[in-house]
Order: C-alpha cells, then sequence, then structure tokens
C-alpha cells in the first residue's frame, strides 16, 4: 500500500510561503514539506516593521515568533511541523520539465538542484525606486525586509539623524512617516499625486494630510522627487521636481511594490496583465504543478471582475492557505475567490481605511451610475468620548448596491470598514443596510451606528429627499457673485469657536422658522446649508424646502468633512 | 389647493417616540406633529445611565442633549424641529372609534382630549419585579429611568452605602454591577439562572463571571431570591431561594422588562403572543391608524421567523423612523424586517457580544442541525499588545449558514460581533466567510482575522479534518478509569505558569512527533489534545492521526476558553 512520497517544495518564507506548507503539512501528513527562503528569517510579520522602527515594542524577535514566544525558524519548522525549511538559500531556476528547482545557499555559495511534485511560488514583491540620479547613496533605504526595519531601528537608536524624506504618501510611507516622527526625527512626505493615500478619494485623503500636518511632519503633494542628491557617496539631500531642494540624511523610499516574477517568467509561466503570475481560482499557475501566492500574483477584483495586483499581508495568508490545501490534494479542492481590496492604516491618532471602490477609482474604470455620500459623526457619544469619523459611501445609483467606503478619523474606523466589508461580501444594498443590526451600547457605538447613518444619508439622498452638494462644488462657487446663499444653521456659540469663512450667513436651524424673512425672496435662488455635520444642515433644507425655495442643496459631511483650510 | 393638515401624535418621548416624530416632520414638514411624554425628561439616552453612574462622566445634561450640547427639551423640538412635545403628560386613554387620545398634566392634573390622525405608541417596557414579599422597602430600586439614574448616581457621590445587591445577571444588571463597584460599593449579583448574560452559552458566561469575580463583586448563580428583608421599612438585606441572607442597604432590581402595553391593550389594539403589541413589518398595529415602536412591541426574528421582544436602544430607533415615515406619508413606505439580536455589553475589562442565536436558544427552538464550535485567540498580534477574544460561532450543519455568534474577552469585541451581524444578515455560510476580505494592519487585527480563524476551525471541523470535544465533555470523563489520554502540548514553561491540573500528561508539539513511543499502544484509546488556544492541539491532533491514532480529539478553544477553575 506504500506509495511514493509528494514532495511540495515553497519558493519563499514570509507569510504566504510559510502558510502554505504549514497547510500543505496538515493535509498530507506524510509528504516532503520544504522551504526555500532567501532571507536569513522566516515568517517575519512584515507588516509589523513601523511599529517596531516607531517603537511601539522592542523586542525584535517578537516579529519572528509564535503568539506564545517561539521563534519561527528552521528548527521550529522542522519539530511543530515537519517542514524542512531552509534559511539563506535562493532558487535560481524552475525547470518545469525535469520538474527541478535549482538553488544555492547565500552563506556558502553551494549549488543544488531538487525535484517536487508541486511547486509554491511565494517570491513577494520588489520595492520600486524612482528612475532619478542618486538612488545608490547610503542613507537611502526602503522599509520592505527585515534588514531595511533594522537599518531604521537603528537609526532611532543612534538619534544622529535630524532629518529625513519620505518618499510616496501610500500606505507603507504613511506608517513610516509615523514611524520615523516617533524616533524624533524631522519628517517631509513627498507625493507625487496631489494627494496621499490613493485608496482614498481626494477629499478624504484631504482630511488625513491635514492631521499629518497637525503632527508636525511636512507634506508636500503634486511634486515627484527629481533627484537625490549626496556628497562622497552619503545622502545629503533630495531634489524635487519644482526644484526644491530639500536637505536631509535619510530617505525611505515607499512609492510602491511590483511583483517579483522573475523566475516564474523565466520559467515560461504565464504573467498576467497587471505584472503580477497569472494564477485560476485555485492559485494554480498556468503550469498545474505550480501555483503561486502572495504578493508575486495578481488575483480578481470581486467588484470589477478585473485582476488587480493587491499586496495585503491578509490576502497572502489566505491564498497560501488555498494553495497549501490543494499542493497537498489529489485535485483543486478549495478556491480563493478575489479580492474587493479592504485596506486600513494607522496614521498617528487617526486611521484611514476603505474597502471596494473609491469614487475616483469607480470613475476611472467607467462605471458612470454612482451615487456618493459623506458622513460625519462622532463613533459613540459624547458621554462615552465618541471620536469623530468621516465616511464616503459609494453605490450604484440604480441598484443601490454598495460599491465601496472610505472612513477616516480618530475614532474606530476598524470597525466600520469590517461592516462595509461583509455588506460588499454580501452583496448587499443601501435599502439592505438602512435597518442593520448591529451590536449597539454607549460604550461601542451611537443608538444608530455611523454606518447604519450613512445608509440613511444615501438613502435620503436616493429618494431625491436630499439635494446634496460637495465640499469642492461649494469652493468652486465664486465668493463674488453673490448667487448663492451659503447657510450655516449651528448656534452662535459654535460659529464663534470654528468657522469656515467662505461668506457664509448664519441662522441657527432652532431661529430658522421665525427668520425666513430674511431669506432671499427669489425661492429659485441657490440655498446651501451645513452645521457641523450637516444634519441640522439636511433638516434646515427640508425647512426651506416646505416654505417654496426650490433650489436647497445641503452641503455633505458639514464643517467636519471640510478638506480646506477653515477662517476659524 | 389647501388641504387640512395631518395630526400625527406620539405616546412617549424616551427614544423610539422622539425618532418617530422627528422622522414624520421631516417627510412631512406641514403636520402637526405632537408627543405625550409621561416623564419629565425628553429623549433620554437611557443606554447611558449606567454610565453616569459609574462615573464615566459628570454632567447629567449629556444624556438629554445633542452632540453640539444643546437639551432636547420641549423648546428645543419647538425650535428645530416644529415638534409639540409635552413633558409630564401622560396619556391615559386611546379611543380609535374617535380617533382621540385623552391625556392628564401630572404636574397640574389637567386633563384633555386631542384628536389625532395617525398614532404612534412607545410606551416602552417596564421593569419586572420578583414576587417576593419586601418589594416595597425603601432602599429597592430599578435602573430604567432618569430618576432611577439620579438616585443611583446620589448614592454614588453620597458614599453613605457599603453594601448593595443587583438582583439579576443580565446585561442591565451586569452593567448596574460594574457601575456600583466603580462607586466604591461592595456588590454582589444574584442571578436565579445557572449563569449571567443569558445570550451567551454556559461556557462562555462563566469566562464572563470569572472576569466579574476578578474585578471584586461576587456573584451568586443559580439561586434565586426568596424575599427582601427590612427594618422600619427600610431595606436591611435580602434572603436567597436557599436560605442564606445578604446584608445590603441597596438592591437594584434587573430580572427583566415587560412590553409596557396597558393602553394599547384598553383600546382593543392585538397583543402579541410574546406580551408586545403586534406589529406588521411597516411597525403598523392592528389598527391601520396606529403604528407601535421600541419596547412596546413585539418583532420579528429574522432567523427564526418567530416574534420576539427585543428591547434594544438600536432597534428603537430605526423601528421610529419606519413609523415615522409610513406615519407621515399617504401610504405605507418603509419596512422594518425584524432582528437578529444583536446584542453587546461592557463588563469591566471585558466586553461581551452576541448576534443570531446561541446553541441553547437553537436547541430550545428546535434547530437539530447544528454545529458549533470555540475559537479563542489574541486580537491584534503580540507585538501590538493582542488581547484575548473568545469566540462561538453556531452553524447550520448542512448548508453552513451561519446561525450566530457570541464573543467574549477583553479584545476587540465589537468589531467581531458586528462582523458576525453583517454575515448573517447577508445570509452568508462559513464557506463564504473563510476568505473574507477585511482591514489588516497590526494596530487592528491578525493578519488571518479571529473572525476569519473561527471560520477555518468550522471548515476544519465540518469537512471532518478536525474531531473536538467541548470543555464541558473534557470535564465529566472520569479521572480515575484511565480510558483517556489528555495531551497537553504546549511547552515547558507554559506549564509551568499556568495548567489545567485534571491529570494531564505534557508532551510539547516540537517534541511529538519523536516521542510517539511514550503514547499508548492501542490506537483505539482516546487522546484529547489541547494547548493554550489549541491551534498546536489541532497540529498535535493530525500528527496521531497520521500516526495510526483514531480515536483523537482536540480540546476547543485550549485553556483559554476552559469555563472551570484551574490548577494553576
Amino acid at each position: 500500500m506504500s506509495k511514493k512520497k509528494k514532495r511540495i517544495v515553497v519558493i519563499g518564507g514570509s507569510a504566504a510561503g510559510p502558510k502554505a506548507a504549514a497547510k500543505a503539512r496538515r493535509i498530507d501528513d506524510d509528504a516532503d514539506v520544504i522551504i526555500l527562503q532567501k532571507d536569513a528569517d522566516l515568517s517575519m510579520a512584515s507588516c509589523g516593521y513601523p511599529y517596531y522602527v516607531g517603537g511601539y515594542f522592542d523586542d525584535r524577535n517578537m516579529l519572528l515568533s509564535t503568539s506564545t514566544g517561539v521563534t519561527r525558524d528552521p528548527q521550529f519548522y522542522l519539530n511543530a511541523k515537519a517542514i524542512d525549511a531552509r534559511t539563506n538559500t535562493e532558487v535560481t531556476s524552475i525547470d518545469r520539465k525535469n520538474h527541478t528547482v535549482t538553488f544555492r545557499n547565500l552563506l556558502t555559495d553551494e549549488t543544488g538542484t531538487m525535484e517536487y511534485d508541486k511547486l509554491i511560488i511565494a517570491t513577494g514583491s520588489i520595492p520600486q525606486l524612482p528612475p532619478v540620479p542618486g538612488t545608490d547613496l547610503e542613507g537611502i533605504t526602503t522599509l520592505q525586509s527585515m534588514k531595511d526595519a533594522d537599518f531604521l531601528r537603528g537609526i532611532r537608536e543612534e538619534q544622529t539623524i535630524k532629518k529625513a524624506v519620505v518618499v510616496g504618501g501610500g500606505l507603507i510611507g504613511i506608517e513610516t512617516c509615523e514611524a520615523l516622527q516617533l524616533a524624533g526625527i524631522e519628517i517631509t512626505v513627498i507625493e507625487l499625486l496631489p494627494q496621499l493615500l490613493t485608496f482614498l478619494d481626494w477629499e478624504l485623503a484631504k482630511l488625513v494630510e491635514s492631521h499629518v500636518k497637525s503632527k508636525s511632519a511636512n507634506v508636500i503633494t503634486g511634486n515627484g522627487i527629481a533627484g537625490f542628491l549626496g556628497e562622497n557617496g552619503t545622502l545629503t539631500g533630495v531634489k524635487l521636481q519644482n526644484g526644491t531642494e530639500l536637505p536631509c540624511e535619510l530617505a525611505v523610499v515607499a512609492i510602491g511594490v511590483r511583483p517579483n516574477v522573475r523566475l516564474a517568467k523565466e520559467a515560461g509561466i504565464t504573467i498576467g496583465e497587471r505584472g503580477g503570475i497569472a494564477v485560476n481560482e485555485y492559485m494554480q499557475t498556468s503550469d498545474p504543478d505550480i501555483y503561486a501566492v502572495g504578493d508575486c500574483v495578481e488575483v480578481l477584483n470581486l467588484i470589477t471582475g478585473k485582476n488587480v495586483h493587491a499586496p495585503y499581508g491578509d490576502l497572502a495568508n489566505l491564498q497560501g492557505r488555498v494553495a497549501g490545501e490543494n499542493a497537498a490534494s489529489d485535485k483543486n479542492n478549495v478556491k480563493f475567490p478575489g479580492t474587493i481590496q479592504t485596506g486600513i492604516c494607522k496614521v498617528f491618532d487617526y486611521s484611514a481605511g476603505a474597502t471596494g471602490l473609491s469614487e475616483s477609482m469607480a470613475r476611472k474604470l467607467g462605471y458612470e451610475d454612482i451615487i456618493t455620500v459623506i458622513n460625519a459623526s462622532p463613533d459613540k457619544p459624547n458621554f462615552m468620548d465618541g471620536l469623530l469619523l468621516v465616511t464616503k459611501l459609494v453605490a450604484d445609483s440604480k441598484s443601490g448596491r454598495i460599491l465601496g467606503a472610505q472612513c477616516i478619523g480618530p475614532g474606530n474606523v476598524s470597525r466600520q470598514i469590517a461592516q462595509w466589508a461583509m455588506a460588499i461580501q454580501g452583496k448587499l444594498t443601501v435599502e439592505d443596510i438602512v435597518n442593520s443590526d448591529l451590536p449597539y451600547a454607549p460604550p461601542f457605538s451611537l443608538a444608530i451606528d455611523h454606518f447604519i447613518a450613512t445608509a440613511h444619508i444615501m438613502q435620503n439622498k436616493m429618494k431625491g429627499r436630499m439635494k446634496s452638494i460637495t465640499a469642492m462644488e461649494v469652493r468652486n462657487i465664486p465668493k463674488s457673485g453673490n448667487d448663492t446663499l451659503l447657510l450655516d444653521v449651528r448656534g452662535p456659540d459654535e460659529y464663534e469657536e470654528m468657522r469656515l469663512g467662505i461668506g457664509e450667513t448664519l441662522i441657527p436651524l432652532g431661529a430658522l422658522r421665525k427668520r425666513l424673512h430674511e431669506l432671499p425672496e427669489d425661492k429659485d435662488k441657490e440655498i446651501i446649508t451645513f452645521c457641523k455635520i450637516s444634519l441640522r444642515g439636511y433638516e434646515a433644507a427640508i425647512v426651506l424646502e416646505a416654505n417654496g425655495w426650490n433650489n436647497v442643496k445641503v452641503m455633505e459631511g458639514g464643517i467636519m468633512a471640510w478638506p480646506y483650510a477653515r477662517e476659524k
């Protein structure tokens, strides 16, 4: 009854690879499971690097150990999982015809060839560098590897660096910015695009940018890097595309990553149109005996039906689990359906998250029937120290189906985005969400959770009850024309404390019904109402409409979602 | 073109009533909208009472004001919403034939009659009192009204009460226990049933009970109250059904509430089988001109298809919104589909939440095809100070559809329960959830979120890969028989620090493959594996099965979900 042992070889030992190996082992206790890992470490919690650099914890080994403190080294893999994990071992080629890989030990330079029955490629991604002069200067790094994390942590501890530049204002760039700021370094973030965090739409990204700046980190958007400046091989500054020169002793480049597909490509495995290894829903490549997982693949976006490169640590683990099971089984058993590109990051005292499509992504993809709304409110009652959340919801204007949501602020963004992600996964519509039954108690949420209230506002908008206008549209109204009445309906105290200063008139909601005579006689005149978060703004609009004004709009999200500077 | 103004009368001004009135006003700016409120206050954040008593905040007015600090009094309702809200005004009868209500001013004793076109009943619920002697003694209260909250807050401030008893270990009882403990009072919670918080299954409730006890609050379960003891009309103690007498100067009764349906019943409106006012999905009673909302109604449980009394503040608001719109419209426009009975409460440093059905509820309702699993893990990586979560998932064993989930612990229970609630609302199955795309970054969750990992374990169990056993079943194995090997597969350090002490043998997972010869020769012998959370326990079981032992079970949730006392 004895049959030949199956040999499953995994290339890559960071996240997806070890997960695939562990799952394969659990499915087939008899198989040979081998991990070939180029780096010195195994199963690194790479998403934790910024928090190590930022000093949230000091024990480097926590990035490399199980929850009970056991280091995930080759000995651990051998003893606990009977997996042969070889570090410092780089795979140099794949021979699909002969079912072998060649490898080289980076410490001893020894080379070898190994047969496989099933191969799982988890070669990850490569950080991109800008095509400018000076990238080889000392003092330029990425934050992609354990080595990078060690280097930046060392800088934190030496306290010799005064000024640093982060090139790229995406998720890793922002996390790095926070980490270095916490290390006491003066930071400037440089972003070529007009905004940080492109998974957010512009107006939410600007609110995050204001928060970053409030933490004494400089942000320059709409201006890319033209070159790194140096003396004697060492970085002394960066030059921007507009000519500005910024002196700095450290530059962290975080302008994105591309799938590391060299091995797969050289072996003739199909590469997808997004540059990642093409896989089917079983995480199987164009070669049925070869699977690929993690940052080196491209996967289906479940909303658009198009492939995307989605280098997220959680997806890498889920994909590893699927490929591990399929590779260890007689046939493909389990599927990874795809991604809705859910993400979140901590930005000092704010969080910023998104799931599904932003408005700008949706428009770029050619969606036309889209409707959006912005909601601003605390996450909990004021008496429980509620903190602000600002959400932008994107839905299909015909079916009401949720296409995406973004949320930012000091409040509990994580729960909000998790709820939207599950709503998208359940293919729910705005109408499905308006009566959601969520966990409510004052320490956790408002009686009507921010998520549900966002759906309520969208419902009012879709039913034509609320005509609204965005802050950007309000900003573009000429101040001098006097064709529009901007009506702030908050109380006088609130107005004294904080105001936009864009020519608005103050009439508190509570006085509005008695002061209608102060409003324009011309009932066709455009009136834009708002308050702190635009709930009272909405009620004011209803009062005005009921009294004959027929061109009334509510400014979405009110003052809390205003992405520009305020007068006060 | 002028038509007669519609008059919408709302009976009750706590939560559902004001919400209904406000929505009615927004739908029909022309209607007369009147709230008749028996209490002196309006729109009280009653779920916040325990936190006011407990001293989370000191300004009583925060319970009665908008997020910008405006008190929701009659003047506010008149000015901001054009709603005529009359406090201290008790409705004494409903005359359906004549479309009128009679009312009495509790301050002036004046009475009156008022016509309505549409009536919305929001009379709330009445706290139940135990049918025992002494309930009229001074020193016995509930925590249901603003008056109760004022009374208990006064006790906090006077600091004269030393010992109190909370009768009832449900949600309000536990919140009250925490509030009074924070007020420096020695507390005993008395619960007739064998456990606290009956929305949880027994084993999770026991973990919460241990936590309550760790905060120096006494808990007595399985023992009801036989009577209140007093001297000169004042409470001096309580007597339990087993004869125990506990001296105390204060007793807070929290044994549940029943719908306040007297007015509706007297008017001949249909009362449902759960004792609440019967309503259809439009929140309309048996009289088409009368709606009812909030704690006085019974609503559909969306999972069971049966009616339930679900007195939750969030549902009251959602129902109010629906009834307000329907009452103000020409026809019923919007629906409240029902509840999945999602709830959460803070219990000192723990949270406890549930959505859908618990196992015991499901069994009571006659569900047979159910499968459950327990998962224990941190909510975040250890290096980000992850905190424990223990989840019990209940699913349909044939379809895999999620029937319910409970979660407790110091970790982020709120996000977990919100995710399960949305999964139930989306009618998702275990298979749908295993590849969920949720917001992951180390400050917010594990790479594989606890929610997804719970689905993974359930999937392994449903596929027959993991045979498991509950802690209760393990507890019932006779120690002396020696027919079962209890195998703790953690490390020696962990064993020294904490262990069950139920006759277990320690063989660390990392050493297991080399020490198989120490295991029973009889391959049919029952072996139960476990670790801290039973992930290593699961891996150990796979190793044993692969080596021929065929009666291996994993103890679900491991030591962290063990609901009994440990040796260490």
